[in-house]
């Protein structure tokens, strides 16, 4: 298939990167930092994550951030939640473009270590997230499937189990009268393939070729633009990805838990192959380097001291 | 196409991966890593480089590891040259499987900056190494480009300079008698990515059917993966990488000369992928981990963290 014309990524590092991070990260650097990724004009940014500072203290300054982050015309800014208490959270500093979202998790036991819950239970958890979401006026416009490709708890997930949990939360979407728009997959522990990422989502699209596939992808085993590019091939159009690659800990020692693809190095390729992102990727680079000081440790993103290619024609061109 | 059955890679870390290294590594360390990458079993393994310490002073100890390096029967072991000195010096060891390659780079400016010759004092200088092989009875079997897909100095590359510069080392190697088996790609800057590979090793493979090309591949811009996979996916069934990723100076800002893809993740992504590569990809872990330790400074390779996913599956499954 002909790769597609443009693909449109949503940058999460400053939510999914930094709560990895074990040391203490100023709120100033925090907010610094998502102000520099909507300047690299990101259709879609998520900033944080509005959760328990009990179970995630790096999140602890959500309000904070969110209230002082300068939104740009033309972003998406979304930030995520697991329950009624952190919606209304979220809801209420009036910073965020809200959609619901029914996620769950294809591996039981990475279910219960990540969420303590069960698949069971999560399904019922869902039933009254959609009724959360209707009393606030929100749409819910996407399912998605954690550890679709594989898990460290659980091995190997047969693609079967993926589409059964998709059929499943697209049936409570449709229940509860929520239309939804896309299917997002994720590869939450790093176990895709490009064989992998063909079979699982060709599959999705073939069983319903109406709701777009997004993809969550890791770079635990150096594998991840080599899947978003087979994605790209399947005409996949949407990704998330991390400034810097940030979320790896690779150097902390935290097996299993290597961060988000390089939200630069994706750029990068996409503008390589020829397809638009609407990113600014001198912004970007210089953005991930910002990230690595704030952080205070390498990032393990390409281009942080690889350049693009771009930049040398240009200096060639000159 | 379907994915080969096998692939071979050739280890080369403790060349060109301690070239790049600014600090002093001991002897010592450097033949005990040779010594380990032995025991991982590789097929092809290039233990050092004869060249002027002058140049390249981390190399001035070529000797003493040649002389003290274990052989282990099965492993084809290299080294480079770049002239009759170095040749000889390499021959006296007595410790090498010498075959000779027939090498050009396709940009100017980069044949200059890295060799201090000219694209026709290349040539030139060719002939006369065919000759000094054939003194020393030895084979030479492959002719090589370097800087195919693109050059720092030069921008993108045409690929029917490729072409052209592939037919001329042929037409050499033949007037010389010498019969050549393949032909090597490197990508020495990082510039390939999947379109450019499958472009270009499609044009070669279709013009010399009979001559397998392998591939020396950058992971500059985070793409190295992704081309030895749209690579394998032409046939194509041998690759230089370097232990750890070992060459890549990622902290350094030495921008341009990032490493090599790293071994142990692409013998994971092969072994993922159902191609077998000879290689004992747990040892090789280690081996990794040891040469992080040896030069003192985080690698780029992902499964020094990431452990392989058939780790997790053998555990799942104890």
């Amino acid at each position: 298939m002909a790769l597609p014309k443009h693909v449109t990524i949503k940058e999460v590092g400053p939510r999914e990167g930094m709560q990895f991070e074990k040391g203490p990260i100023a709120t100033a650097d925090k907010i610094r930092l998502v102000d520099m990724l909507s300047e690299c004009r990101f259709s879609k940014l998520e900033v944080t994550s509005f959760v328990s500072p009990k179970w995630v203290p790096q999140m602890a300054d959500a309000d904070e951030v969110a209230a002082r982050f300068t939104r740009r015309p033309g972003t998406e800014y979304s930030c995520v939640f697991l329950n009624a208490r952190g919606l209304e959270r979220a809801a209420a500093t009036g910073k965020f473009d809200i959609r619901g979202n029914l996620y769950g998790t294809v591996s039981e036991l990475f279910s219960k270590k990540n969420t303590n819950r069960t698949i069971e239970e999560t399904y019922a958890d869902l039933e009254e997230r959609i009724g959360v979401f209707k009393r606030l006026n929100l749409l819910v416009e996407r399912v998605g499937v954690m550890a679709a490709f594989g898990c460290n708890y659980e091995g190997d997930i047969d693609p079967q189990r993926v589409l059964a949990m998709v059929g499943h939360l697209l049936e409570i979407a449709e229940r509860n009268g929520a239309h939804i728009s896309g299917i997002a997959l994720a590869d939450t522990m790093g176990w895709a393939t490009p064989p992998r990422i063909r079979h699982l989502v060709g599959a999705v699209q073939d069983r319903w070729p109406d709701k777009p596939v997004s993809l969550h992808l890791h770079d635990t085993r150096a594998l991840g633009l080599s899947n978003a590019f087979a994605a790209m091939e399947l005409g996949v159009t949407e990704f998330d990805a991390a400034v810097g690659g940030l979320g790896g800990c690779p150097y902390g020692g935290f097996k299993g838990a290597a961060g988000n693809i390089s939200s630069e190095d994706l750029v990068h390729m996409c503008h390589e192959l020829g397809i638009e992102t609407g990113v600014d990727l001198d912004m970007l680079i210089v953005a991930a380097q910002e990230a690595e000081r704030i952080v205070g440790h390498p990032l393990p993103g390409k281009l942080i001291q690889g350049s693009s290619l771009d930049s040398y024609r240009r200096k060639l061109a000159a």
